[in-house]
C-alpha cells in the first residue's frame, strides 16, 4: 500500500522559527523548508522530468485552472492521472483554480455557490464552485490538493476582506465536506489580506476545520516586501506547529530564507523559471542579465560556484549567444539553472538548520534581493 | 596524436551501389552511410547534445554563415573552437556558407573574386571569398569542412550553369591552395545543375583538384524527385568509390534509402527538425501531424516500433497538449525522435548493407513519401 500522507519536524531552529522537516506523501518525501518548481500546463517551461529531478527538484506544482481548460481534467484521468500524463513520478501539488479564476478573468462573477468565469483561450463560459475544485483535482490525482478560495485584490477594503475570508471558510468547509479519502491531502487556505486582526480570524476558522497542511494565500500580490514578510511573520505561528506551512506564490531567494525563518515549509514561484525565459539568471554574484554585450566573449560559467548541468557545461557567451539568436536551447540552460539556484538555495537553508547554524546574511547578495512582491 | 581523416569501405552491397563504411575524424567515428543533424547556430534546434547522441547522431553540420555573423567566428576561436563553445565533441562538418549567402541574400554580387552579401540579421554589408570562407572554417574547427562555390538556381539556364560551375572550380582550386594541415578534411563539392554533361564536366574538374572526399551540390533545390534521383544516380559513380560521398541537403527517409543506393555515403536536411517544430512527426505508420485532434485522448506512443525517448514516456496525448499549449518541451520531444527516426531509418539501411539484403520497399510507408525537393 501507498504511504499516506504525513509531516514529521525533525529539528527546530533555535536562531529563528525555521524547522526541518519531511513531507511524506503517496509519490516519495519532500525535504523541508522546499521548493516548487511551477508546471503550469503539465510541465515545467523548458524542462523535462530528468532535468527537474538533476538540479534538485523533490516536488512540483500544477495549475488546476489551466489543466481543466486544457486539456481537460477528464482526459488526464483517463490516461492515468497528472504523474503518468506528464511522466512525473514524484509528488505534485495542485491549487484550487482559484487564483487563476482570478487572476485571469477580470469580470469573474462570485456568488456562494461558486463562480462563474470566461476562459482566458476561448472565452467559454466556466463555472467553479469548491466541489468541482475538488472534483478536477482528484482527477488529476496530485498528492496534495488546495480548497477553492476567493484571493482578494490589492489594495482592498477591510470590510470586503472580512466578508471574503468568510466566503472562503465556508467554501474550505465544503471542500473538506466532499474530499474523500487518504491518498490526497487536502490543504486548507488563511486568507484575511493586510489585516492582522482577520488573519488571525480566519486561521482560527480554517484550523478549526482541521486540514494535513496549511497555506498562507493573498500575499505577494502587490504589497511591499516589508508588509508581505509582517503579515507571513504574523500569521505562520498561528497555524499547527506539528503541520506543512506553505506560503503561495513566494518569491526571491531573500524571501525564501526570510519567511524560511519564519517558520514557513513549502514555496512555490514562477520567478526561477519565467527569468530564465527572459535571460535573467540568478546567481551567487548576483543577478546575470545574459542579454548583455560585456558576456559576448566571457568563457566563464554563468554561476562559478554552481555544479548545474548549465554551469558545468556552457559559458556566458555561448547562453548569450543562443539567446540573442531565439534558440530554443536557451530557454532549457537558462531555466535549469535557476532551479538549480533555487534548490541548491534551499538546500543551504535546509543544511543551516540541521547544523543549528544561523542564516547568514551574506548569502544574499545585494542584487538578489528585489522581491517578488515588488 | 588525434587521428587523421580516413574513410574505409567496410563491405559493397551487391543489390545496389550501396557501400558500408566508416569514416574516421580527429573527434571520432561516424558509420556510414550517415544522416547528419543540422545546427545552424551551434545548437541542433530544441536538442542538447546529450539528447543527440541519445537518439543515435554520430555528426552534426554546422552552418559557417550563420556561426560567421552570429555570434562571429573569432569569438568561438577564442572560446576554444565549435566543438567547445557547444559542448559537442563528436565530428562536426560545417558547410562554406555559399548556399545560406546566395539563399538568404537575392542581392548577392558575385566576381571572380568572391560574393558581397548583406546580413540578414541586420543589413550590414560583408564579403566573403574562397580564401575567407577557409578561413572561417578553419576558426570554426569542424572535422570536415568545405569548399566555397556558386549554388545555382533551378531552373537554369544550361549556359549559365556552365559559366558558374567553370568558377566554383576556380574557387575549389583557391580553397585547396589556402587550406593546410590533416586535422581538417576539406571537401570538394560537384555542381552542374540538372545538365548531365556538365556534372560530368565538373565530376572530372573536382577530382582532379583531389579532395579527401567529395559532395554533389545543387540538387533538392527546386526540381521535382525524378530529376533529383536521375542526377544523383548519374552523379555518384563519377566520384572517387574509395573516397565519401556526400549528397548536400536530401531529404526523406526514401530519399536516404534511395541515394544510398545509389552509393552516396553522407546526408543532412533539416526536414526532420523543421518538421518536429511543426508538430509533423515521423512514424513507422506514416506521418503523423501530431496536432490533429484525433490524438486528443490517444494514450498510445507516437511510433509503438520507436525506442526513443520520446516514444517510452510520452503519449500523443501529452505531445499534442503540449504543442497546442505552446509548450516549449513539445519542440524537444518532437525533435528528439524525428532525428530518432532518421538515425534509426539508417541503421536499418547499413544493417541492410552489412546482411546484404536487399533494400525492402515495404521500408516505405506511402505517407513517408513525400520528397524534400517537391
Amino acid at each position: 500500500m501507498r504511504a499516506v500522507f504525513k509531516f514529521d519536524v525533525l529539528k527546530q531552529h533555535s536562531h529563528s522559527s525555521a524547522r526541518l522537516g519531511v513531507v511524506t506523501t503517496p509519490h516519495g518525501t519532500i525535504e523541508t523548508p522546499a521548493f516548487m518548481p511551477v508546471g503550469t500546463q503539465a510541465t515545467v517551461k523548458a524542462l523535462s522530468p530528468e532535468d527537474l529531478v538533476d538540479c534538485g527538484s523533490q516536488i512540483i506544482l500544477g495549475n488546476t485552472y489551466h489543466l481543466y481548460l486544457r486539456p481537460g481534467h477528464e482526459i488526464i484521468k483517463n490516461l492515468g492521472g497528472l504523474h503518468r500524463f506528464m511522466n512525473w513520478d514524484k509528488p505534485i501539488l495542485t491549487d484550487s483554480g482559484g487564483f487563476q479564476v482570478f487572476s485571469l478573468n477580470r469580470l469573474a462573477k462570485v456568488t456562494e455557490e461558486g463562480v462563474k468565469f470566461k476562459s482566458h483561450i476561448d472565452g467559454s463560459t466556466h463555472a467553479f464552485s469548491p466541489e468541482h475544485a475538488i472534483k478536477v483535482q482528484q482527477a488529476l490525482g496530485a498528492d496534495i490538493i488546495m480548497t477553492f478560495d476567493e484571493p482578494m485584490p490589492y489594495p482592498a477594503e477591510k470590510s470586503a476582506v472580512k466578508i471574503s475570508l468568510n466566503l472562503s471558510t465556508r467554501w474550505a468547509k465544503r471542500c473538506k465536506a466532499v474530499h474523500k479519502g487518504e491518498s490526497q491531502a487536502l490543504f486548507g487556505i488563511v486568507q484575511g489580506g493586510m489585516f492582522k486582526d482577520l488573519r488571525s480570524q480566519s486561521a482560527e476558522q480554517i484550523n478549526e476545520i482541521d486540514f494535513p497542511g496549511y497555506a498562507i494565500g493573498g500575499l505577494s500580490v502587490g504589497e511591499d516586501i516589508e508588509m508581505m514578510y509582517e503579515m507571513a511573520e504574523y500569521t505562520a505561528p498561528l497555524l499547527p506547529a506539528n503541520k506543512p506551512r506553505y506560503l503561495m506564490g513566494v518569491g526571491t531567494p531573500k524571501d525564501l530564507l526570510a519567511c524560511s525563518g519564519m517558520g514557513i515549509d513549502m514555496f512555490d514561484c514562477v520567478m526561477p523559471t519565467r527569468n530564465a525565459r527572459n535571460g535573467s539568471l540568478f546567481t551567487s554574484q548576483g543577478k546575470l542579465n545574459i542579454k548583455n554585450n560585456r558576456y559576448q566573449t566571457d568563457g566563464s560559467p554563468p554561476d562559478p560556484a554552481c555544479d548545474c548541468y548549465t554551469c558545468q557545461n556552457y559559458s556566458r557567451a555561448y547562453l548569450r549567444h543562443l539567446f540573442i539568436a531565439n534558440e530554443i536551447f536557451a530557454l532549457r540552460l537558462n531555466t535549469l539553472h535557476n532551479i538549480a539556484f533555487y534548490q541548491n538555495w534551499m538546500r543551504k537553508i535546509r543544511r543551516a538548520i540541521q547544523d543549528d547554524q544561523p542564516f547568514d546574511p551574506n548569502w544574499i547578495n545585494p542584487s538578489l534581493e528585489e522581491s517578488s512582491a515588488s
